[in-house]
């Protein structure tokens, strides 16, 4: 079964998480595939720059001076990401949705925001990645895709993580891993992780505000990866065998 | 025959010269590999973080702070250069040398200069490459390396094009390309190319002065690929096919 990783920013911002989790990875047999963002770093060096961030329901508007600094950033990742497995032993290749033209997108047109440079996916071209896996590499996505036209886009990984797993030809797994044990009933009491998480106990939580809103992307992704045909969804932490919170339909 | 075309900083850099290159590299017939690296990116990026440049002899001393700017240009030029290329109709992607485990080098360690984080190469791995060429994959090589051990190293472009070049399977051209038309004899003079430079005239030209000390690197590096059995080795425009100047043992 093909595994389809997300690490999620506050996992490859802290040493420590991100040593451990890439330890578990590695123990992953394979096929398996990882993706990241790098929007924490993408914030700090703007910042260092004197650029404002700006962002709209957790989305990053990126104009092209941002989208310059989110392809700095995002990449860097990526390739320190790729050295560090490579010394664990993984065949793992750094990738953006334009290498192989693994994953096109349109530039996001929305009514009243300018996103800029905000891609919205419009194919998964599984073929090259299928290659890749057959010979036993490791892709490593960051969160780029690319217009076709040259252009490359700021693409969100947790719909990036959900669109490759949606579009294997096998039976695959989609693993959000973030810095918690699961999504959490109590958000101070590591221990309260929704054991399963469906349709109708998810809008239950999100009224009654148990689910913070913030978790509505990432879980829209998940729905989203199951009705795609993905077998498993698991929302966990950096020990990725922890079961964490299954998403269920 | 594999062609390793190593693209310099001032075409990069310049949108016209760019766009005239990808086409000119885009109708080369495959086998085919481009290579480059950002090193202008890089000194723009650290000046305006206030950082201080400091090369000596043309290399860059890259401490930790440099090497992230380094990663953080290098990749990002990377990538940018892929997405072109695949709106051109290659099937390009987009590497570093801890790829795939392309190119392991080790932390230079000189008596007198700490260089930092830059690496000299100890060994290409072509297998994989040659497994990408095999698939009509066009690889794109940033100069960075990785000594194995997680740690990505600053590597010069024109040396890793030299190395992929005199490594390879197969029988190889490796073609530099800048912003001149081939070595000058006049550097005001884009008509005084020099036809064929081979080692006995080449040390006339040092010893006159018509051949500036800051093209040695690029002849070494020139020369060092013909004695690891590339077949023919150029220095020439953007526009590949003008033959500019042929290298000779």
């Amino acid at each position: 079964m093909l595994r389809v990783v997300k690490i999620g920013g506050n996992v490859t911002d802290s040493p420590g998480l991100l040593g451990g989790f890439l330890e578990e990875f590695t123990s992953l047999e394979s096929p398996k595939i990882l993706v990241h963002g790098g929007g924490k770093h993408a914030t700090r060096l703007a910042g260092r720059l004197g650029i404002e961030n700006n962002m709209i329901d957790g989305r990053r508007i990126t104009d092209a001076t941002m989208l310059d600094i989110v392809i700095q950033c995002f990449t860097a990742v990526n390739k320190k990401l790729v050295a560090q497995l490579q010394a664990l032993g993984n065949r793992a290749v750094g990738l953006s949705g334009a290498d192989l033209n693994c994953i096109r997108a349109k530039k996001r047109i929305h009514p009243e925001v300018d996103y800029g440079y905000v891609g919205d996916i419009e194919k998964v071209n599984f073929g090259g990645i299928q290659a890749l896996l057959d010979n036993g590499v490791v892709p490593v996505f960051c969160a780029l895709t690319h217009d076709g036209n040259g252009q490359l886009l700021n693409t969100n990984a947790d719909t990036i993580a959900s669109a490759i797993a949606g579009n294997s030809d096998q039976e695959s797994e989609l693993i959000y891993c973030f810095e918690k044990n699961g999504v959490l009933t109590d958000e101070n009491e590591a221990k309260s992780v929704i054991d399963v998480l469906n349709q109708t106990n998810y809008q239950t939580f999100l009224q009654s505000g148990v689910i913070h809103s913030g978790m509505k992307p990432k879980l829209d992704n998940a729905f989203e990866a199951l009705r795609n045909g993905v077998k498993q969804v698991r929302i966990t932490n950096y020990r990725l065998l922890d079961k964490g919170t299954e998403i269920q339909l």
